[in-house]
């Protein structure tokens, strides 16, 4: 039977299918490519000194003339994050983006150094851009963010529809309610694969409209008489905008504080995304100018950051603001897993201090932004798609959201779960997974290094943090063989040197023996055994003293 | 006036007062003191390489022959896991305990050299017990550990009611239900000081029965055909007992996986907390004898745990249960905070292998064992205590704890909320906070040290696990002042180093460059300007080439 290559559409995910973050997927189509949201991730405990991860592009290597475009969902660096380190890999591409997400973009550029100049076109709720065989139409999400884009992607085996991130509210703030008129529309327009979010596809229920929010913290503003500090993402514009509303109603001053919070809301407020009445915001410094009930702080680090605004608050070492009894501190978003302990030990200093504590958990004052289990499956009701691929989230989320898509009435065989750097094969009669495998391994990004961090520095670090390390230097007299004057030692991070005394005298003890036995022996020294033999001797040494295991470094150097 | 000084009883918290774990309470009266409980804390993020803390005893020093005794209330480690390491230091005191929190803490003592024999008389549901002015009377409580005792202690000024942990239960299991009438029958006599435990003091409503939970497992048992694997803590007897149950219920074989799980459940069964049928348990190695249907493995590592058996079995590095896509794992206990991600990355791998996963947030399969709001506010109500000390918790739930007690009715000034260290006086009339401040820093237990390492130590932990370290060992001639030969250099975890070699040309020249310039000053060499120079100049260069910062560590020798 002869077999004749259909056309189809590959889509590959490079990050975010197993994680919350490093957003990324390509969708290829006769070699040619386009490439949604190039976003970063956050590092693991297992990756110490890390800044960011961000998706892997060996695949693109070669390839770079194929890419038509990127494409842009929104302004939240899960989806935009790894533009600075990704774009001078494949060289200027033409880039698309709304208002907000293209302004932040821009000025998060200025932050790095020698970088291709982008060339970003605006693009809005009803804008249509053709990309080689993909046609491309944006309809506004919300979310909580302004100027969030879902795109509609005509395609030659069918129109695919990705959501971005999103939530249906018919009562948010600075938006537009759900234009659900419109996605019914885009759905009968004959939807054959959808791409949907997954984040919150383990929550059972609604995600709260951004109005119930409203008035959960209206209710806080209006009883409260002392001075209000609260802290968010500096990327959640739109929690901030409610901020500054509620504080305008009840005649507060804000101050903007944590550098993030202050370029988002400057470019959020240049674009016309915030409104602020004039004299509304005031400088830090001017808070004791006016009197406690009318002051609000809106800050950075409800996360716990460790040099974020939030936390020099609660140690007391803010130049400005120095907490009072009379204050009232907000958690103004939800903690991102990973987290708990650290925000658990902020919010337990700040109550520690007197001050009154408000946090999600206490009251309904956080939304995350990200459609629940009712909002998901209306979702796969409007579309109608033929085909599902969860996108977005842990595995586990994955997985529930393509139960939550059978459930609607999709077929088992037409629900695809993919991992990053699996290629998702799609015909207009059938999505599979290719046997081919595309390189998926984060790539690390560590000061200036973009990737030179494996596992073998990763590794190290841990070690070092876990018991220290134990440097042995060692002279060698080049006559006798014999170990010249007192090993030097240096030691960090393993145990308190000063009373330590007799370990260290005891070790250098050993290691003379153990170098003068080898010299001992005659002939050449053989140095990698000599020093093998003070690494595994002294490691038993120590650890029986201390059952612990530094790593150790022997140095040995003939004079 | 003349103020004459009243009998007053001191309560001082060395531990489990801003945070969940470490709980250690004494009971002052005349001189003579009580404790409760001797608990151990899980160190926190910052604590890189440390087993555990305990508390601080310093203030037992120089009264031990004033300790009374040591009354246990449970087996959970937070609550014995620190005698071990104190018990050496106070000498032999007369312990209180009941059969099996005695069992778990003599089988921990194997594991321990040189421990001095301890001294645990053995009590239970209403013993009485006579210590110094101390009357002590045993009642059970309910929570997710057989034989746990919360104690009625009759002091000079008053009663005192110590909860311990506790919840509120009518149809547990492996339990009797919750005695409201011995309850009633306490709060009868008189209660001064209720001290109840907080550590569901932020949840609404009430915990559930251990009997909800069973059908929840019941239901799972029901549908699956394959094997359950079901991880909990080994600490959670009564889980334990469940699945026992449940697993002869449907003829399934049980195997035990993990040495703290084996181990408790040994000691469990020999004293008769565990029921097991005959022929239930296997070995793991035999499980492949049977049809999958017919097993059940219950093992550690529901926290995602590393080196626990449910890491392991994800990793597929376990040597006799490889997962096959029809087995269903279950994780049968909540995530600890500080644990969510790993918890997540570890259900992710099960779901990437095709395993069906339960978990807590999916089904009620947990439950914490802590009485909530609805418990608390009930426990109030029956003792109606004068006043109200919240004890075992992080701050804000201690916080939350003492808001419950004035909804309540107990007046405001008759609640006190106490950090560690802090000093509370109790008077038939008054509850105060002395100025007074007993140590409560954290004591850390690290290999065989016991409180040696401190804050240098673990600060340089901290800086080798961001950026690792950077040694420099340069020779020098004493003749000439000049550096002999070429700088050994000695990193890790700083940079790749095979692939960094211009980098550490350029920074040895720079080593040699900055030695030989302190030289051509003439004179006697200060090193230790030197290596100041060495340390700021090659930092400095490093991360103008990285933007990291290794720690630096200069060796000059004169040879």
């Amino acid at each position: 039977m002869k077999k004749t290559q259909q056309p189809n559409l590959r889509i590959i995910p490079l990050g975010g299918q197993g994680e919350v973050g490093l957003n990324m997927k390509l969708l290829e189509y006769e070699r040619k490519i386009l490439i949604i949201d190039m976003g970063l991730g956050f590092p693991g405990e297992n990756m110490p000194g890390i800044d960011c991860i961000i998706p892997n592009i060996s695949y693109l290597k070669g390839k770079e003339k194929n890419i038509l475009g990127v494409v842009l969902t929104h302004g939240h660096y899960d989806h935009i994050g790894a533009i600075p380190y990704i774009i001078p890999r494949i060289g200027s591409v033409p880039m698309y983006a709304s208002l907000l997400t293209k302004g932040i973009i821009l000025k998060r550029q200025e932050d790095f150094a020698n970088q291709p100049k982008l060339d970003i076109e605006e693009v809005k709720d009803g804008s249509r851009i053709k990309l080689g065989p993909f046609q491309i139409e944006f309809f506004r999400q919300n979310h909580n963010i302004p100027d969030n884009l879902g795109l509609f992607i005509q395609t030659p085996v069918g129109n695919v529809l990705h959501t971005s991130d999103f939530k249906f509210d018919q009562s948010p703030v600075n938006e537009l309610p759900t234009d659900f008129e419109k996605l019914r529309k885009l759905g009968q327009r004959g939807i054959l694969l959808l791409m949907s979010e997954s984040t919150g596809a383990e929550e059972e229920g609604h995600s709260l409209s951004e109005k119930t929010i409203f008035q959960n913290l209206d209710e806080i503003f209006k009883k409260v008489k002392g001075r209000i500090i609260a802290a968010s993402f500096s990327s959640m514009i739109n929690r901030i905008q409610q901020l500054i509303i509620l504080s305008e109603k009840y005649n507060r001053k804000v101050a903007i504080e944590g550098y993030s919070m202050k370029t988002n809301v400057e470019i959020a407020q240049n674009l016309k995304k915030i409104k602020v009445q004039k004299g509304t915001f005031i400088k830090t410094k001017d808070i004791s100018k006016f009197p406690d009930s009318k002051i609000t702080v809106i800050c950075t680090g409800a996360q716990g950051e460790g040099r974020a605004v939030f936390m020099r608050i609660a140690n007391r070492e803010h130049k400005f603001i120095h907490l009072k009894k009379e204050d009232t501190v907000i958690f103004s978003s939800s903690v991102v897993p990973g987290n708990e302990r650290t925000v658990q030990i902020l919010k337990d200093e700040f109550h520690r201090q007197g001050a009154k504590v408000f946090h999600y958990r206490m009251m309904d004052i956080h939304a995350s932004g990200h459609a629940k289990q009712e909002e998901l499956s209306r979702m796969i009701q409007i579309m109608k798609p033929k085909f599902f691929l969860p996108i977005y989230g842990y595995y586990s989320m994955l997985v529930k959201h393509a139960e939550l898509a059978e459930e609607e009435g999709i077929r088992q065989e037409n629900i695809l779960v993919a991992g990053n750097g699996q290629v998702v094969k799609l015909t207009p009669q059938r999505i599979s997974l290719e046997k081919e495998k595309v390189p998926s391994n984060y790539v690390m990004v560590d000061g200036l290094g973009i990737g030179d961090v494996g596992e073998v520095v990763l590794r190290d670090r841990q070690v070092l943090s876990q018991d220290g390390m134990f440097v042995i230097v060692a002279l060698v007299d080049r006559q006798t063989g014999k170990v010249r004057g007192s090993p030097d030692i240096i030691s960090r991070g393993f145990v308190y040197l000063r009373e330590s005394k007799e370990l260290l005298k005891e070790t250098r003890k050993r290691v003379i023996a153990i170098v003068n036995r080898a010299a001992g022996s005659g002939g050449a020294l053989n140095w990698s055994y000599v020093k093998d033999e003070l690494r595994n001797k002294i490691g038993q040494f120590l650890f029986s003293k201390t059952k612990r295991r530094p790593m150790i470094l022997p140095v040995v150097i003939e004079v």
